[in-house]
């Protein structure tokens, strides 16, 4: 880390913002450069200095980088990379804040050079607000951060990844692509396709007298749209699985109500609280709830 | 109003006990009696301090009442209908605090005597938590509360009931027992159903992973098991429709996934943030979200 002069950002969205207001707070001794396609965001950006240089040149934003962090949607980042490559100094680390990584990975090996190493990190961190307006120095504080790898992966790239995201206050886990999305499909990403569906099954007459509990339920369906899709569509193969397995819960579930099975609703409800309760308390101790 | 002089509450748990502590509150002129099966429920409520009289006869408790508010599973409705009816003054008004309506109304009708009155009461209130130690004497400040009539009502009975809860906080709304089992089961019931099926379907090694999304999502899968098999089977034909329309609208959303189809996820997507923002901005319009 010690080596680290420059890390430079592209998008500065909630999360690429707050990633550069990290290391303003956590490692000073790095230079911060952003870029933003668009103007007003960029004017946004450098009035609430994110960072020490906000550009208006992707290239010149790269150009001296030690790590390049990607935080714009998934579906830019193939084009991105293409277009940046030829302005990466040999031994740059790329890698991006993406919520899904196979693709990612697959994109890095085909469209970056050879002199550079790609490494996959997704900060669970986020917030259904955007905008660089809402990005927080502590946005990463006792947050996870899974950087993934493969068998082409260079090893001190990932060293350096893993020490950056603990120095802006991650907790790092480090596993391959597909195992990373298999899990995200079934912990974030069915969750939303859950709170869309269940607002979309709900008719304009009934919905504002819901109480708290539909609150909370949906509450990620206020998430960014976009961004969301975006999310889903680079990760098909394990939603397509997920929402599978919850449409046959959700079934099982139903036909108990249909038998008035008591037990058997009983049964299926307490088993859902029994695993929720473990996992508070995983959470608590690990002090991830805060 | 002016005449209550006793309001009795059968079962003590999370809302029986916040009726009672919002009465002393604010009707502090009414006698409250309550009763619980459980002799230990009963000496925790005598500690609280919950009413003025905690007994251990379901008939002394109601005998003397203007008002008798069950707050048991509403399983148990039918069979306390018949315990107590002979022990009823005239003209006493029964109610209850359940978050179905169409069998409790059918019940009364068979059970209770023609000298009672019943109206159906469901305040929009509670918690994950249960038991008598989470009674909040505040519980129903700004909740909304659901009353239900069918052409046999009385509709002195209603005006009283009406009076009564808006006295403890409420703000109140009238309709059908069918009209209310349907709305529910959207707003209320079918989250339910989902967040227990979304924490079911995810396995025991990926759980942990879980950020803020899920735990959200999932909140209300840690309500009490037994209250909520006894919602759902109490509202049968309403929860089977609801679950399949939320198939429907997941299935609808896997195939635009599926497909690569980014526009159509993202209107789906789209459509369900808008829907909420709107319940959002009604909610805090109707000072329903403190």
């Amino acid at each position: 880390m010690k080596k680290l002069q420059q890390i430079s950002v592209i998008g500065t969205g909630l999360l690429g913002a707050s990633v550069t207001l990290a290391i303003l707070r956590a490692i000073p001794s790095v230079k911060t450069v952003a870029f933003s396609h668009r103007p007003s965001t960029r004017q946004k950006a450098a009035r609430l200095q994110i960072a020490h240089n906000i550009v208006n040149d992707i290239h010149k934003c790269v150009e001296d980088a030690d790590i390049v962090i990607l935080a714009t949607p998934i579906q830019t980042f193939a084009a991105t990379f293409k277009e940046i490559a030829n302005s990466l100094k040999d031994g740059c680390i790329v890698t991006d804040v993406g919520s899904t990584k196979v693709l990612p990975h697959r994109w890095a090996a085909k469209c970056l050079g050879k002199n550079v190493h790609y490494v996959g990190s997704h900060p669970i961190a986020g917030s259904e607000k955007r905008g660089v307006e809402f990005a927080r120095d502590d946005l990463f504080s006792s947050a996870q951060c899974i950087l993934t790898k493969t068998p082409r992966t260079n090893p001190e790239a990932l060293r350096t990844m893993r020490k950056f995201w603990s120095a802006i206050g991650c907790s790092v886990t480090i596993m391959t692509p597909a195992r990373h999305d298999r899990i995200m499909a079934q912990v974030s990403h069915l969750p939303h396709v859950a709170a869309a569906a269940l607002v979309n099954a709900t008719d304009k007459e009934t919905i504002n007298f819901a109480g708290k509990g539909f609150i909370d339920t949906s509450r990620i369906a206020s998430g960014p749209d976009n961004i969301w899709s975006d999310i889903l569509v680079t990760n098909s193969p394990n939603i397509v699985r997920g929402v599978d397995r919850l449409i046959k819960e959700l079934t099982v579930l139903k036909n108990a109500v249909k038998d008035g099975d008591d037990n058997k609703v009983a049964k299926l409800l307490t088993k859902a609280r029994a695993k929720r309760t473990a996992l508070i308390k995983h959470k608590i101790k690990k002090k991830e709830l805060l």
